[in-house]
């Protein structure tokens, strides 16, 4: 292709900007209003880095002077985050006030950096959590640095407390980040307890109005979901999806499905269960014998 | 290390070149007749950001000057989607005439790019899909900006106009992309038509001759599979995974299998299920009461 | 936010580095002493630049000149490979000997690096398996390109060798890097023999003490796991994983638990099987007849 043949160029140019001129969802441009996801994700990476600072850190937070350099991350994420915050207020505030849109948002920022500590206070019980729970784990170092369980509830629980703030869209853009590189989808909306362990965890699904208690093993392909989505849109805010207590372990490829659902303290569900019914404390459910046919191929 | 020792250098060196020499697969290096998949995802970013010119755009495109922006990155995309496509057509196409293959790959281009209006039509029925079924979703924004689905949807819509076209090799490159990013895996050789949703689609595989029609909607862990791969390369062509008719859903971990198995109008398979025969429109599939059992452990 | 809340920010940095201060495993910041995450993944592309001369590399390496391009590349891994080496080295040697870490590291690194011939001698014959088990496969670069599983058993068998030489979390990084990846999680300390084929793979979990022969084939959501977590770091080093013989098969969700657990010689177990006991050569496991109950909705 020498040169474009300038023709079925403007052909295609032309095609493409008379679709974007009607109403669709798929048309809004008004892109000043919009979330930037890439800034999201980096405020998560840079949010990461403040909460290990030993572990995440790149060279800029390595060095004797850690106060200096952790006010300058923490005044890096003031800014951008409060600035997202702004975008997406847009979206549900009343007003059209510019600085009082600006004034919430500053207000959610400070009050958001202020549970940093309460979040990695929550995330060193979590640490413990993996490390009791997997014999393959050599040291907590190879914890916080491999695992993917620990990626995906520390973002979590960061996206959780901005969810708590009303922050709209953010919390969402975060644990779909953490869900792409784990393959585990913790909706930022759902409360867990301290000592969470997930393990491998591709394939954990969370939903929205889970409630899950202290001390809780989930492990890969688990689906905490509801019971049928036919409601669509009716169903927002009814809470669709169960309740695991303290101590609750459920084994991989199970699922645990609708509102009403609560798995109470001890229980332990054995692989492959579909539960849509409450279990009582102290209870081992499991798959009734599953029936297996050896043939002999020859 | 202070210096590499180099004799042991050399002998590593020596022995790895000496291990190129041969004629295996994994020795090819004809560089220059293989696709770049590092361009391959550019292209594709490049193809959202022109999809979606408000969600996907970085500051570049971010002007008043929508038509000067969106003119640029179509050329761009032409570019370069010319240039990657004249290589993989030299695996297929019989001719070494340079000139022909270039003719061949610029038709294609140009093909493919007048199919962008109709990829954004179908990917707004889509957005509208994703909407309408979860009761998690704030808005659309929310829809398009945060859920993987979507991602995964938009990026084989891109991916089966390229493969109707015999493109080798790209299509198959871009939807492994998306897979990588999302878990949700689509063969471009699947049809599907409007109004597709997946939700949260972490293990989602959908195989190469599997035709999907309206509305129909596939969640976590689903496979639209073959009954058997033993018969390998000579399988190829015929059709050996499902057809979904309009207005089917088909909940988590469900996997439905083989060539002739067809799921008609208004079906729903519930969670768990492992389907290989045909079932009749409007019948809902359930896996039989799994007894579980439930014990206490004091 | 024209300028910040000087006093409030202030107050967050003094709280966050009030919470630096105690013993917890969140709080170390003994950097030095800890494995760079990205410089490891770094290490793993250029490996994959070696052993995959003509697929993996970028520009520089695609020059007439292989030996030179290839000699630095060699190098440039050695050089960075022997430096995180050198700090995990010090999580377990028991002297705190620098120029002994540093001596152990070269003799390791060394030893690693002549292993790649035998690395890609198995690597070729995955190759093979893949081609032929797939009939959607069009050609072996497509496979190398664009198969997940191509990437994941490469990095695993890359990192498997680490392990074998008794590198501490370097291996796990690497796989868990994979995992982020593909979705497919296979543990470095697992033993897999030539011609493995994994296909799609999300959700594919291989436990550490896990022993796989050739020609074996692993759908996606297959898990070779253990059969309780709950004796936790008492289990270490225990074989809790399952072993499969040559030519064995196993379909899709299929989970095959404990480590004395032996599926023998060319076995295929169907999908959705939940095998916790032995499995006789020559056998086909299937789930009996799953009862669906099929209801009409109108």
């Amino acid at each position: 292709m020498g040169k474009l043949n300038e023709q079925r160029v403007e052909y295609i140019v032309q095609a493409i900007l008379t679709d974007y001129e009607d109403n669709r969802a798929i048309n809004k441009r008004d892109i000043y209003n919009r979330p930037d996801k890439k800034a999201i994700i980096e405020i998560v990476e840079k949010l990461m880095m403040i909460i290990y600072p030993g572990y995440y850190g790149d060279n800029i937070y390595r060095s004797y002077s850690l106060k200096n350099n952790m006010s300058a991350a923490i005044e890096d994420v003031i800014y951008h985050l409060h600035k997202q915050i702004m975008v997406v207020l847009r979206y549900t505030l009343e007003t059209e006030n510019n600085s009082e849109v600006e004034e919430r948002a500053e207000t959610i920022t400070y009050d958001f950096m202020e549970k940093i500590p309460q979040i990695r206070a929550f995330l060193d019980t979590d640490i413990q959590a993996a490390f009791d729970g997997d014999p393959a784990a050599k040291s907590k170092d190879e914890v916080i640095l491999s695992y993917p369980g620990m990626y995906a509830i520390s973002v979590y629980r960061i996206a959780h407390e901005l969810f708590l703030l009303d922050v709209p869209m953010i919390p969402r853009i975060m644990t779909e980040h953490a869900h792409s590189v784990t393959g585990i989808d913790i909706h930022p909306g759902a409360e867990i307890g301290r000592f969470f362990f997930t393990d491998h965890g591709t394939g954990i699904v969370i939903g929205e109005t889970t409630v899950i208690g202290e001390h809780v093993k989930i492990y890969q392909g688990v689906t905490l979901g509801g019971l049928s989505t036919k409601g669509g849109q009716k169903l927002k805010g009814i809470k669709r999806h169960p309740t695991l207590m303290d101590n609750v372990t459920v084994y991989s490829n199970s699922s645990i499905l609708g509102g009403e659902t609560v798995i109470e303290e001890n229980v332990v569900v054995g692989g492959n269960a579909f539960v849509t019914e409450s279990v009582a404390r102290d209870s081992r459910v499991t798959v009734k014998a599953q029936e297996l046919q050896v043939k002999n191929k020859r």
